[in-house]
C-alpha cells in the first residue's frame, strides 16, 4: 500500500493526525539505558511499542542514529525492520533531510525506498527539481521538501521573496512540490509558524504537510489544527519520548501520545 | 594542524589544487572487484593509495557508502582511518550535504569532528545561520555550503534574486558565509559556472571555494583554474577514479591524478 493510503487509513482509524518523531538524543536517554550498548534502538523500539496504538506514522531521525557512525545506522536499520514487521499499517517517514545530485539522490532512493523500504523521507529543495525527481520515481513513496523550518534563522533565506515570482523562498519552494504528483511530494512547515501553515494550506489544499515543533517555542496544538487541514502530519518527538527520565519512560510515553492523541480527536471531531 | 593550514601546505608543496573525489558507485566499480564483501572500501582505499601523492585534499562522498546502510558507514569509517593514518598532511572533506536543527547539527558536528576527526564537511545552507554555527565552533575545521551547485536544475532556486537584497539566492548564501571565518565556512561553487566562480571570487576574495563537476559537462580545467583564485580546491572525480574499469584500476588512476596535477601545475604557475 501506498504512503498516502496508509496515512488515510490511519488518520481515519483514529481521528488523529500524530506522527511520533523518534528522536533518540543520546544525551537525553533514561539512565537505565546508559550502559546498553544498542540503546538507541532498545529505547526506540520501546517507544514504538508503547505509542503504535496512538501513531498515525512514525519519523526517526535518521541523524540521532548516524551520531554514532555506522554501529548507530545498524540500530536505526533493526527499528525500521522492526516497524515494519510489528507494525505494517503503520508509514514510516525517515527524516533524513538529504539533497543530492541526481546520480547519488538514485543511491539514497535505492537505500530508503528499496531496501529499507521506508514509506516516506524528508528532503532539502535547495539543489532543485532534478534532484527530488529520482525519489519520486518511486510510485508508493513520499518525499517531504523542507520548506519553512522551525528554526529561528529559517527566515534568513527562506522569507526572503524572489522578485521573478514575487513568491518568498518557501513558498517557492511550496510552488516547485506542485511539479509533483500530490501523492509524492509533500512539505515540511515548522509550527513555529501557524499564519504560514494557513496561507501555504489554501494556496495548496492538496498537499500533504508535515508539521513539527508545535508546543515549547511553537503554536499550540489547537492553533496548529485549526490551520493545518485533514491532509497533514502533526509530530511531537521530545514531548512524547521524553516525558519520563526514568525507567517508567515507554509508560510514560504511552500515558503523553494517548493524551495528545485524545486531545487531536477532540479538537479535530472528525 | 587546521584544515586551512593543511591545504595551504599541501597547495604550496605541489603547486596544485587537486581534490580527489572519492565516489566508489557502485555500478562502475571494477568487476575484478564484484565479489569482494567490503568492495566499496577497497576500492576506495587502492584509489587513495595511488592518488595520494598528487592530492591536495580527499573528498569521498558518504552517500555511495549511505547507499548500503550501516555497512556501507562501517566501511567510509575504515577508510577515513585509514587516510588518517597513512596521510596525516592530507586534509579530508567529508562530502556529506547536510543540514539539520540546532540540536542535530550538533550530533553531526560532534560525528564527523571529534568521532571521525574529518577536516572538513559539506553543509545545505536552506535553514539558515543557526544550523551552520554548531560546526563552526570546532576552531580547526571547514564547512563548505552549497552555494551554486552543478546540477542543471541549480537555476529554478538558486538563480533567483531576492527582492530585499538584489542578491541571487547562491550570491546571499555567499553572504551569509562571510559572518563566518575564512578558515571556517567555504564555498562550492560547481565548475558548469565559470562566470560566476569569477563573479564570487570577486566578491569573496578570501573564501575558500571547492569547485566540482570541471570536464564533461562543465567548463575545462583552464577555465575553472583561470578565474577561481589560488584558494580554491578544484575537484575530479570520476576522470580519475574510474579511469580503468579493469584489475589495473589504481594504475590508471594513479596515471590520471598525475596528468591532471601536471595540467594544474602548468597552468597555475605558482
Amino acid at each position: 500500500m501506498d504512503f498516502y493510503s496508509k496515512f488515510i487509513q490511519r488518520r481515519e482509524k483514529y481521528g488523529s493526525l500524530l506522527c511520533v518523531g523518534i528522536d533518540p538524543d543520546s544525551a537525553k536517554l533514561p539512565s537505565s539505558l546508559q550502559k546498553t550498548p544498542d540503546r538507541l534502538y532498545v529505547f526506540s523500539k520501546e517507544i514504538v511499542d508503547a505509542t503504535a496504538e496512538f501513531a498515525v506514522a512514525f519519523k526517526p531521525n535518521i541523524a540521532f542514529f548516524e551520531a554514532f557512525g555506522g554501529e548507530g545506522i545498524l540500530q536505526f536499520e533493526k527499528l525500521i525492520r522492526h516497524i515494519k514487521l510489528n507494525y505494517p499499517d503503520i508509514p514510516i517517514v525517515a527524516d533524513a533531510k538529504r539533497g543530492d545530485l541526481d546520480n547519488t539522490a538514485k543511491q539514497y532512493a535505492k537505500y530508503f525506498f528499496q531496501e529499507l523500504e521506508v514509506d516516506s523521507l524528508t528532503l532539502s529543495p535547495y539543489m532543485g527539481s532534478d534532484t527530488i525527481r529520482p525519489f519520486t520515481e518511486y510510485d508508493s513513496k513520499m518525499v517531504f521538501l523542507l520548506c519553512l523550518t522551525s528554526n529561528p534563522d529559517s527566515a534568513e533565506l527562506q522569507r526572503k521573496t524572489f522578485s521573478e515570482t514575487g513568491r518568498t523562498l518557501y513558498r517557492e519552494v511550496a510552488a516547485m512540490s506542485e511539479k509533483f504528483s500530490k501523492r509524492n511530494v509533500g512539505l515540511v512547515v515548522g509550527a513555529t509558524h501557524p499564519g504560514e501553515i494557513s496561507e501555504i494550506r489554501q494556496a495548496h489544499p492538496d498537499r500533504v504537510l508535515l508539521i513539527p515543533g508545535y508546543g515549547a517555542q511553537g503554536a499550540s496544538l489547537e492553533e496548529v489544527l485549526k490551520v493545518c487541514g485533514k491532509d497533514s502530519l502533526v509530530n511531537s518527538s521530545r514531548s512524547i519520548i521524553f516525558s519520563s527520565s526514568g525507567s517508567d519512560f515507554a509508560q510514560a510515553a504511552h500515558n503523553s501520545a494517548k493524551a495528545v492523541s485524545a486531545q487531536m480527536k477532540n479538537l479535530l471531531r472528525f
